[in-house]
């Protein structure tokens, strides 16, 4: 990075939209006739199209990862602050894609889409999709972009699931794997609170088993309780303590049901909000695709013999204070890696953010992913 | 205790009634104009009245505390692994006493109880009462008991409030008190978390802003994801890990939103046993009782002022992997009793549990409640 041009933002950018034909067979055993992908791209392409980073995204984002747009210069992408032009990941060197992934509720096709055999939307009948089905549809992606190897594939939480599983399905399509506040696969813990989150909207009765669309209607209540517990574990205890603690909003006790603690407002208006935006069948689908991640599972339980074929480069990263996904299980990936010979550069962060430091602007996490971005775009072809 | 005598159960047991006729103001500025209590009492109070230890009730427990009912012998009290003839709080010795708190739906007054002003249930209409609430009415029963002073107040998590405010309001009428798996107040996250459930319950339709039983139903779907959500938090990372990790229920993953890993079945029957027998407006008083407690918040955040005229003897406990009411929060709790100079107990158990462990039979933990009562028990006068 040429220290004398200061960090900037790529301004405004634009989605664009990929259709695909060609069928897609799913792990579910189903198939997936035709399907279309949003995505955006960021920086140049180099003629050896050897510079390409996909970017995979967690739970509630999309493919508008960095920049904002020209018609809402307040919805700036999810991962700004690490990506643009002289960011950790610098635009000006790499050409950067996101993608919103199958099943979401962004664009690409998912359940609130019109399936073209109906007419209506897909709504319950869209198929589970898993990460792996994820990554299939992201190599798609990427031939359509005529793309045969990323420089890297990166993401956190459960992008970096799968950014993992890239460097399983397709060991010779990228050089580094970017795998940040990770996990080899869920705890039972981790499963417990989606299964929270997925009751509360089932059992919402404006969900109609999933085709609420069709009632004119959306399960507003269950989303808005699936997204306070989600946000819970997003946070750590400490976070939460220091944001927060014990503050009142009227500075007494009311003795009522209303929001009386700040951080009670506080969930619900994050809950609120997400439940105005966000698809439940798509969260449904989403929270299924993390708990169902487990590389190991066909390999008795062996992280290395399932990452026996990996050929990447890995920069993996964990937060002290992340209690969903523990520095301890990022330590268990790099054994896994460590084990099967691979190159593995590790760093924990003591942030006190807990898993939303990954989405943070820390400088040591940030210095971590220039450093190793500026080598790997040093040994590019 | 005679080491040739085994601990054995109290045998069969009987709650019993009383109706309090003097009105009790709350903490709210609401009074409730009389009120009944249920209670059962196990062991012998001795002639001298100062045998007495009363066992205060957590979250979902009662009164029900040990030894079990003659018409349903599976129907054992939640305590009864430390309570009883021969057992760590030994009735040969003492004079038990377990209440159903006020507010509760196991026979005390509540929102379940008939309104006599009105003929119906209160449901809505039950004031809103808290720890400081119940004490004053245990008091009362004390008083009816013909107790001035007990020989200990005891209890854990919520039920260690209990005691620990026992200790402020009548510091006279208790030599000790046993504060278990405790904390002086709750952290913004276990606000947070009690938030989600009262939100599941608020916004279950069937709940009709807490009149339900005047429209024949109960909001069981609410109650479930609140049971769900708490029992996440009773139980530790390692505990489920151990216990459930990632088995499936049919060794396979079914693509669907059915319950698939064993932890989801498990939390789903126990969410829904818990909204079989559970009163909604119960569960919202309880829990607003624990984000309400807070000793210190009259004196400034000092935790130590608002225990200076305690005069109690001490013994805490903690475990170590309870992530509900962590140690560290147990610590603050010993720190203050000991800037007062008070004669302070406090054990860490490590024990695998979490929160939950206080309702388990783990010898350390058993043997230091033996230890300490043995000892209160020979200074009786």
């Amino acid at each position: 990075m040429d220290s004398s041009i200061p960090p900037r933002s790529l301004g405004p950018v634009t989605p664009q939209r990929a259709a695909f034909a060609e069928p897609l067979p799913l792990r579910s055993g189903r198939t997936l006739a035709a399907y279309e992908l949003v995505y955006e791209t960021y920086g140049t392409l180099n003629a050896a199209r050897s510079n390409a980073i996909l970017v995979c995204h967690a739970l509630n984002a999309s493919h508008h990862v960095a920049g904002w747009y020209a018609d809402d210069p307040q919805d700036v992408g999810w991962w700004d602050n690490i990506i643009g032009p002289g960011k950790p990941v610098d635009t000006d060197r790499f050409f950067v894609i996101g993608v919103n992934n199958l099943g979401g509720c962004f664009g690409s096709t998912g359940p609130m889409s019109i399936d073209p055999q109906t007419g209506q939307p897909y709504g319950s009948t869209f198929p589970v999709v898993t990460v792996e089905d994820w990554v299939a549809a992201q190599a798609r992606l990427a031939d359509h972009l005529g793309i045969e190897r990323f420089a890297a594939v990166m993401g956190g939480s459960l992008g970096g699931m799968q950014a993992l599983s890239w460097t399983r399905q397709f060991p010779d399509r990228l050089r580094h794997a970017l795998v940040i506040a990770c996990a080899p696969n869920l705890s039972a813990q981790n499963i417990a609170f989606n299964e929270v989150a997925r009751q509360a909207i089932l059992t919402d009765p404006d969900f109609h088993a999933g085709d609420y669309l069709a009632h004119g209607l959306t399960p507003v209540r269950g989303l808005r309780v699936a997204r306070m517990v989600g946000h819970i574990t997003y946070l750590s205890d400490d976070a939460m303590a220091s944001k927060f603690g014990r503050q009142l909003r009227a500075g007494r006790i009311g003795y009522s049901f209303d929001p009386e603690f700040q951080i009670e407002s506080y969930l619900g208006y994050q809950g609120g909000k997400f439940a105005e935006y966000f698809d439940a069948n798509t969260y449904l689908r989403i929270t299924k695709a993390l708990d169902y991640f487990d590389p190991a599972f066909d390999f008795d339980g062996d992280l290395s013999a399932s990452l026996a074929n990996a050929r990447a480069g890995f920069l993996v990263i964990s937060f002290t204070t992340d209690w969903r996904f523990a520095p301890e299980r990022s330590r268990e990936i790099v054994q896994a890696l460590l084990r099967n010979q691979l190159d593995v550069t590790y760093g924990e962060i003591d942030a006190p953010h807990g898993h939303d430091a990954f989405l943070l602007d820390d400088p040591r996490y940030h210095a971590l992913v220039r450093a190793y971005l500026e080598r790997v775009h040093g040994a590019l072809a």
